[in-house]
């Protein structure tokens, strides 16, 4: 096992025992990566206090022994929760943990009937993403270098922007240049919103031409090292009129009093009351209608979310986004976002694209 | 409401006053997607006997009111779930199907909780699938297209095949070339996999180069109009050794064999022996690991599931891949995919790339 997964399923079982659980299933193929490096996408891993079990079909075997190390690789041949009962039934595993929030209703039956009567489930919701919140120097490292490459296209694709252009040609240069970059992918379908579109907050890219005077939302991610970015700009095409220029500086004040507000210990809801109290103060904030930002990772949306009651507090280590936007039906939106790691001391912001009013 | 959408409304209504259902919810993007139009990402749709009411955030209001007509819309502010319980409560929904294959536990608590005590749930499993596993001619239209357009660029990606490319320089072409025929982007991350990358049926492209004399497998597929298309293509770069011949030889007649086994009234695990038969007769079989194909349209895999101990009996309109292969750890690997409809009288196979022997 590779050090940084040997230090993670010791912390795991730390809250096992803690929980006192005898084992955990974990059904999130970004959890059994972070424990594993697994990267094949069906299975189970089984975790226990002396180590972890995975449970995957016979396309994954091979992969399994190539990419595992000092973890036990089972094949399941006859259902995949069936397989994983029978283990925990085997093992004696009497007070199993599994996620509420993952396991659906089929599979947690298929499980329990499998594990017999003698096993007892406790629903423990997001323990292996909580651990994957606070990101370790290596994880750090890539998303860097992941949100450096999203500055670097959404830069790029600013230039771009000429009328007549479609959407969708702007979003399929932008996950080309993600993937030239080295990107396995885009984090997610690239938003690229012209004019009224782009009060939507999650357009998706059309066959729609861009015109003069529209304003063009562009929001997207790289996945580098299977590390997510997650960046948005919003420009005007032609010179903006005055309420365009008071809606973009209100956004990114809004944003830089919410940047200012991230450090360890504060809850995530502060940070969300920053971005809206200067949003309030504009008389914008009913128009914010989406929370101020989430988790990033190996993952786009992860823990923690900064919305309005998440009464969970930051912590060193995490890397969310900020990203307050106003949206006006018929009209269009603004947004703007970067990618934020909490530190002791001072905050530090990944994504490095220019956040000036740019006029095209 | 469109046509096509009251229609399948109509018959999903049916299926509900057979299950002796008040109402259904239905948490798939996807489901209601097909029932209704409606693009956007959170929310759930209930359907009842009288029609379908979307519950969803603010994020999604404006657009549920551009896309959708003849369907109730409720912002729900404090929980999704809750929302949803709350109306079913009020509204006397006693006896209330949901998707145990879709509905995490921890989702059906929140539910339960909210619809009260007078509400019955009943788990009804992949009810919105088995309708969309029939295609109807507009589905059809569009599935030709995505299929074209998948072909054209597998066809293209072959000519880029030179010793020294990178698995992921391949893959990023083939993200492009589909995004520039005006695909919403990949039905899945492509499969670019050199050499003995190529024993992994799920290989991930990375930054390996092409090297003379080494299989190429390259399994890619199109959204194009909200419809997937999935195809696998594998060459050979340079002279192949006859094993290498042979092993393409029988896995070519393995497909054509599942393929001429499609009909309405067959059997999955019919079609699926069709292919393992010709692999045994080869002594191959014990190399095919994987299953023979899976139902695609809206998602890359649906209903049905052309596997061993499948007795769903294929249907005309279902829309399947046929995608037999061998994996020899260490050496390579090859597969053969094709989509293909299934009619009454003889099947339409809708990807139209050669499948001749190829070597580079």
């Amino acid at each position: 096992m590779a050090t940084q997964h040997s230090t993670r399923t010791r912390e795991l079982q730390k809250l096992i025992r803690r929980e006192a659980l005898d084992a955990l299933v974990i059904t999130s193929p970004t959890d059994w990566y972070y424990l594993t490096g697994f990267t094949g996408e069906a299975g189970a891993l089984i975790a226990d206090r002396r180590g972890l079990t995975l449970v995957t079909d016979g396309r994954f075997i091979v992969q399994a022994g190539q990419e595992l190390r000092g973890v036990g690789v089972v094949e399941q041949k006859d259902g995949l929760f069936r397989a994983c009962g029978d283990l925990l039934r085997t093992a004696h595993r009497t007070r199993v943990g599994f996620d509420a929030n993952q396991l659906t209703v089929l599979q947690s039956q298929l499980l329990k009937k499998a594990a017999g009567r003698e096993t007892r489930f406790v629903a423990v919701t997001g323990m292996v993403q909580r651990l994957r919140a606070r990101k370790d120097a290596g994880e750090l490292a890539q998303m860097r270098k992941a949100a450096v490459l999203a500055s670097a296209v959404v830069e790029s694709a600013i230039k771009l922007l000429k009328p007549g252009v479609r959407e969708f040609e702007i979003a399929a240069e932008i996950e080309y240049r993600m993937r030239k970059g080295g990107a396995s992918g885009a984090a997610f379908e690239s938003i690229v919103a012209f004019g009224a579109r782009a009060a939507l907050p999650h357009a998706r890219p059309t066959a729609k031409r861009l015109r003069k005077n529209e304003l063009v939302v562009m929001d997207l991610g790289a996945i580098l090292g299977k590390y997510c970015s997650d960046i948005t700009r919003t420009v005007y095409v032609g010179k903006a009129p005055a309420r365009v220029r008071l809606w973009y500086q209100a956004v990114k004040e809004a944003q830089m009093a919410a940047i200012e507000a991230v450090e360890p210990g504060r809850s995530c809801s502060e940070v969300d009351a920053a971005a809206r109290g200067v949003l309030a103060s504009y008389r914008l904030d009913r128009y914010f209608i989406h929370s101020t930002g989430h988790g990033l990772g190996l993952e786009v949306h992860e823990e923690p979310r900064l919305a309005r009651g998440q009464k969970t507090q930051l912590a060193s280590g995490n890397v969310i986004t900020v990203e307050p936007g106003v949206y006006f039906e018929g009209v269009g939106g603004i947004r703007i976002e970067d990618d934020v790691v909490v530190h002791e001391g001072r905050s530090e912001v990944l994504t490095r694209a220019s956040r000036d009013f740019i006029e095209l």
